[in-house]
């Protein structure tokens, strides 16, 4: 009854919509205090509440817990629309935004460590495909809608918006198929190595497609090597840092069973997955592949000394700290979304186009899928551009061409909006297509309940 | 065998010796990335790296883990005077800075949910007194020791520097008991309970004491009517918090209890810590003061219907958490700590007294223990200053007194000290004190092994 079903979840938010203004008010009454702590705590309380709530709210709906997030966060966000402009502070705050970002890493880290670098290489040839076709079909659709909608703008503006639209935010698809318990499918396999690869690629995309912008601005070319630099950096962390990780691994977790002191397992785990992510930003990835990098390399096997005495295994430790930073993470993604970039209709248009290049583009990805995994999902497991689609956006901000900007408002906010839509799509869309295959008849390509 | 603990402990420490000049060397090169949390990552790496080394440092030599933590965040924060500056910009940096006040709520949180409020008005009593008394006696010593050595100065900078003397900074303390297993003993929950007291009776005097040099900074003089709002707040917020979450707590978990998504218990606990870290900041007294109170609040009856349906407990899930932020509490305060301060003479003087009236004072609250609890183990465990005595050296830079700041440079830095010394020498000195106490006869006070 989903009418039952809703009521019972209207009732749930009251108290949030109650509890919000008072919070609030609080939270600007406390702006003044001397410990700066004191206003981060508030905020914490707010998100964490909010989050739970807006995720009891999707998942009596039937939906995963984080689109709930998602939107308690697009509301709390929003509330200025409305002449609420107390929590505008938070979008913004540079203490929440380290904590989400923690939050992020901390995800990819739980998610890596669910598989194994052997189980990805049995994945590896769909990955490898699923995510070349899913960065090439979004560059030549992208492109294409731009030479058709803005054809004032010139190939490089149209390059540059097919870029845009190549990279895979894979932080939500991670989510879903967690929320789902789904992350250790075929399926989740194939997207979480294809967004690795895809990461690869379209940073390699973005650094040719801006140096070539960059270098037109000033009437020069971009150099080959720049590109082969990118190019070899990439390809050196992927298989050095997997190759080096598995070597080392179990080496540093051995050594550190012998120490007497309380948290060594999860002090080691954790420092191998913030160090793998600094070194993956070091070499211009995102830090997130670095922390599933490190996830992946660390197995049971390397820490069986430690659950041999009776300690919590490094997945169960790691579990309360992403519960704690993961909801900070989708609900400041949230939070950040302006909804008056829907409010114009010719950006409307050009978004609407985008969304379908995105969207269309990233389903031809699907034919790379070999063997029985199910091809819909992994289409669809692909389609968010999350923070990675608002890095991109920013860029072409920055960039200059002619003494303008690449990107127009317009265009800047019609990228926006494919990356809201894109992000709110996914979680409804991939419970559906991953529920439809449930229903069907392949239950034993699932690995775990 | 002392001298084959020391080798071991040595030969720990050496890969860390040869880490950090690399780690640090490449946190420098990676100052400049795209995503600000790569460099917070590789710094979280370092400061998890270098608080277990030095925590088993400390546990092989027989001392509790928090004294290596501290120590190595000191050598690390002062490679600068080895001509090293690499790692000076972690001393202020804001995400750390953040996390290392999460740390320490966390911290008061673990420790407040190892007792009940029941448990707690056992030992009120004794800790009200030996609150009282530890303000009392440090308060007149530190203004003594002011008026013998710096007569010049006034009655006015005497009562400060006795002012300077009185708040217990309780984070230290909290995590020797905890290191040595003894968080539950009678010792504990009168240090913790006194601690809070602490905490407003010293907030009272400093609100007092500062208001009056305000006052004669301008002339006039301080109004009672202020005083007594101060007092009021906080007995409002101590009575009222604890009074109101002991009604709340229990109808909101049950609440929560009912929600079908997950982790909705630690998200509840932790909203509530939270709300009332701020509320107590709020009410202007140390945020860590709302976090213990709702650690004591919290009971393991308050959410049965979590654990009887197989989900970890309250205490269990914070732990993890704890485990992560809390040693970066203690790093980063090490990280601060700047040894320079040790190397001027006449203000080694001034800080010998004042750490001896700051030391001596908390010794004559050992007094107020009524009962069995061992008096020598309060005393000590009353003496660290930590970052509470640091807020008021710097409230003391600022006050005005005859266009002048109240504290001279060489004032500040004797306060600095007192904060060094008092900290440093706790862990050590109160594994003593509970060892003797064990070694003895009575045995039967300890309520948990």
């Amino acid at each position: 009854m989903p009418s039952r079903r809703l009521r019972a979840a209207l009732l749930l938010t009251a108290p949030l919509a109650l509890l919000a203004p008072a919070l609030a008010a609080a939270a600007a009454g406390g702006g003044g205090q001397a410990d700066p702590i004191a206003r981060v705590a508030l905020d914490l309380a707010l998100i964490l509440v909010g989050a739970k709530l807006g995720g009891e709210l999707a998942t009596r709906l039937g939906q995963p817990a984080v689109l709930g997030e998602l939107l308690i966060g697009v509301a709390l966000g929003n509330l200025g629309l409305l002449g609420y402009a107390e929590l505008e502070g938070m979008k913004q705050d540079a203490a929440l935004d380290t904590l989400s970002r923690l939050g992020v890493l901390l995800l990819l880290f739980e998610v890596g460590l669910e598989s194994t670098v052997r189980q990805m290489l049995q994945v590896g040839l769909s990955a490898l495909l699923v995510a070349t076709l899913g960065v090439a079909a979004p560059f030549a659709l992208g492109w294409g809608a731009g030479a058709l909608l803005v054809p004032a703008g010139g190939p490089y503006l149209h390059a540059f918006l097919g870029a845009a639209l190549t990279a895979t935010s894979v932080g939500i698809t991670a989510r879903v198929l967690q929320d789902l318990g789904r992350s250790r499918s075929p399926e989740a396999r194939i997207i979480l190595g294809a967004a690795v690869i895809d990461d690869v690629l379209g940073l390699i995309i973005l650094a040719v497609v801006s140096g070539v912008i960059a270098a037109a601005g000033r009437g020069g070319a971009v150099s080959g090597l720049e590109i082969a630099a990118i190019v070899a950096k990439a390809a050196a962390f992927l298989v050095g840092a997997l190759a080096l990780g598995v070597w080392l691994a179990p080496r540093v977790l051995r050594g550190a069973s012998r120490l007497q002191t309380r948290g060594v397992l999860l002090a080691a785990g954790l420092a191998f997955c913030f160090s793998l992510s600094w070194l993956s930003a070091a070499l211009g990835l995102a830090p997130i592949v670095g922390a599933f990098a490190a996830g992946l390399v660390l197995e049971d096997v390397h820490y069986r000394d430690f659950v041999d005495r009776g300690e919590h295994g490094l997945e169960e430790l790691v579990k309360p700290i992403g519960a704690f930073l993961v909801p900070v993470f989708f609900v400041v993604m949230g939070l950040r979304t302006d909804l008056r970039a829907f409010a114009d209709p010719s950006v409307l248009g050009l978004a609407g186009a985008l969304t379908l290049a995105a969207v269309v583009g990233k389903q031809v990805c699907a034919a790379g899928v070999l063997g029985g995994a199910d091809r819909l999902s992994v289409g669809i497991g692909m389609v968010p551009r999350g923070e990675v689609g608002l890095i991109f956006a920013n860029i072409g901000l920055t960039l200059q061409l002619g003494g303008h900007p690449v990107l127009s408002p317009a265009l800047y906010s019609a990228l926006v909006i494919v990356v809201v839509v894109t992000t709110l799509v996914t979680p409804p869309a991939l419970r559906w297509s991953l529920g439809r295959r449930r229903a069907g008849s392949i239950e034993k390509t699932e690995a775990s309940p």
